[in-house]
């Protein structure tokens, strides 16, 4: 019998799909960032994530800390799609053992999680459990464009809303302790870990101009959402400028590591990963960046469905990994 | 500090309502069967329910059982609010050694509880988790009156859509080993256990008549969603007739057990717990029954705040108490 450990997310995903009775009004296709509908005229999106305490946060991580992530990483997914998040469900797996001070702060950071980004809770469940387990489920109102995976072509520019890396230097930091001289560099790659954003704000002025062919949300790793873009759109990618962190290339100096590992595999960044039509570019540049935001043009799309990165004038092909669950030990897997 | 099996459930959700910024828009209170709010002109209902597979699965229960037990406790939750599901999402938690076979059971098990009630699986989140965790979030539409817990007014009659007491028997047969002589009362009381059945048609026909002035669904038992219909109308309840199942009377007489106890003090039957006015009994009981329901009148609500039964010519005051989570040990903690 196959177990789950040798199958890994991805094929069990597609296998849970198939299992499924397929609802004919979903206006993105199943297993996009989002599920997405239009019920009376309103274009609907939701989403779902869920937090499993042993597992999925970081010793040295608040309560609090973790609600606001449970939050964020739902919301990211919404981001993605241009999907205005309103009203989240907080399902919670409790111990009886806790105490009510860390189960407030936990509800406390899922309300801030929230608000941050203009939504509310405004419902839940709770349950016992042997360890906490937190379950985040949105809905959100699609006003702009609603941009699948599915729709990179050949010639589109490759661009993200910020730079990755500082994530898996942050969990290189937590398990192998491998810990940076500079205090302020362990700061910033441990609030990477504890303090993501999502790209609302971004993700809802690309939807506004309706000029990105395909998005998603990077939680898996840069490279990961490479590959399933790629899948997806049936395209590949030249990845001319790896989008390295400053302190993620800092810390790999320190330790001799290669920063372009750190960036591709890492995790979590919840930065968006987009492709515009090429005559598009400015509009798009133009909409993120009066959003508040900023979007870097990293590479192109191409016919050849290899994934590749120009690394000081040659060629790397990526390897399709990133932080796939169940198939990795527990202590990798992030949320 | 207070730990929450001190605190039990209920309080603790006070406490968490109380720690929200509240959304100005909720069409019900925190803490009702569901969320619900009113989107560019459409009602929406949200409502979500997590099945933890070490507390809440019977041994015995299959995967696919347990996959659509959690799909139709959360639907009954919409079935209470008369609103119609459309769209689940489930999160999954699931070890690594778990084999593909009992992943696809489960999966086969939320979808097949989804298709019942005339909805879809559209979405979810698969997590590394050491015991198998089911989250299952439902987006509902609501097209008829949508009905409170708070609105029971002396005088309403007070009825349910069908009997109690099998799954308490099923429990102490389960757990303590009480097993009845007849294989078709055993078969009838586990089957109760695990191929409940949520009353959304019954919900909806309620709803369209708008004569319900008050409902919740039974999951946490009788008795207890007695007093929470007590506690947010503001009124008590003189049932004249406890509605219990023959299967538990048979049960209770062979095991010397007290059969009002069973129907009062179990969980999970998943009926609707209504209150309406008088003069409107006929019209809600008809539109009940012409859905292929039926809607039993028990007693009625009054001004004294007491829960209180009859049972052979004399009155009891029922306690309150009934499924709450985190305080009871796991074993009697059921979904």
């Amino acid at each position: 019998m196959v177990k789950l450990s040798e199958l890994g997310e991805r094929r069990l995903i597609e296998e849970f799909v198939r299992a499924l009775d397929k609802f004919g009004g979903m206006l993105l296709p199943y297993n996009d960032d989002v599920a997405a509908m239009e019920i009376r005229g309103v274009r609907l999106a939701l989403s779902c994530d869920m937090l499993v305490w042993d597992t999925d946060v970081p010793r040295g991580m608040s309560y609090w800390q973790a609600g606001r992530k449970a939050v964020v990483s739902c919301i990211s997914d919404m981001a993605a799609k241009g999907a205005k998040p309103l009203a989240i469900l907080a399902s919670l797996g409790l111990p009886p053992q806790l105490g009510l001070d860390e189960a407030l702060e936990l509800m406390r950071g899922l309300n801030s999680g929230a608000r941050e980004y203009d939504a509310y809770i405004v419902g839940g469940d709770t349950n016992e459990a042997s360890t906490v387990i937190v379950d985040v489920a949105a809905l959100g109102l699609v006003e702009g464009n609603l941009t699948s995976r599915s729709g990179a072509k050949p010639g589109d520019i490759l661009a993200v809303t910020g730079l990755f890396g500082k994530t898996a230097a942050a969990l290189l930091m937590y398990e192998r302790k491998l810990t940076p001289s500079s205090s302020k560099l362990r700061d910033s790659l441990w609030e990477s870990l504890t303090m993501p954003k999502a790209r609302l704000k971004e993700g809802l002025a690309l939807a506004s101009t309706g000029v990105a062919t395909a998005s998603i949300d990077s939680s898996d790793g840069l490279a990961a959402s490479l590959f399933e873009l790629s899948r997806a759109s049936g395209v590949g990618f030249v990845v001319e400028e790896v989008p390295i962190a400053e302190e993620a290339q800092i810390f790999a100096e320190e330790f001799d590591l290669d920063p372009v590992d750190l960036a591709l595999y890492g995790g979590e960044e919840f930065e968006l990963l987009v492709t515009i039509a090429r005559d598009s570019w400015s509009m798009a540049a133009d909409a993120v960046d009066k959003a508040g935001g900023k979007l870097i043009r990293i590479g192109e799309a191409v016919a050849d469905r290899k994934v590749q990165v120009y690394v000081e004038g040659s060629t790397r092909t990526v390897e399709p990994r990133g932080w796939e669950h169940l198939r990795l030990g527990a202590s990798r897997d992030m949320v």
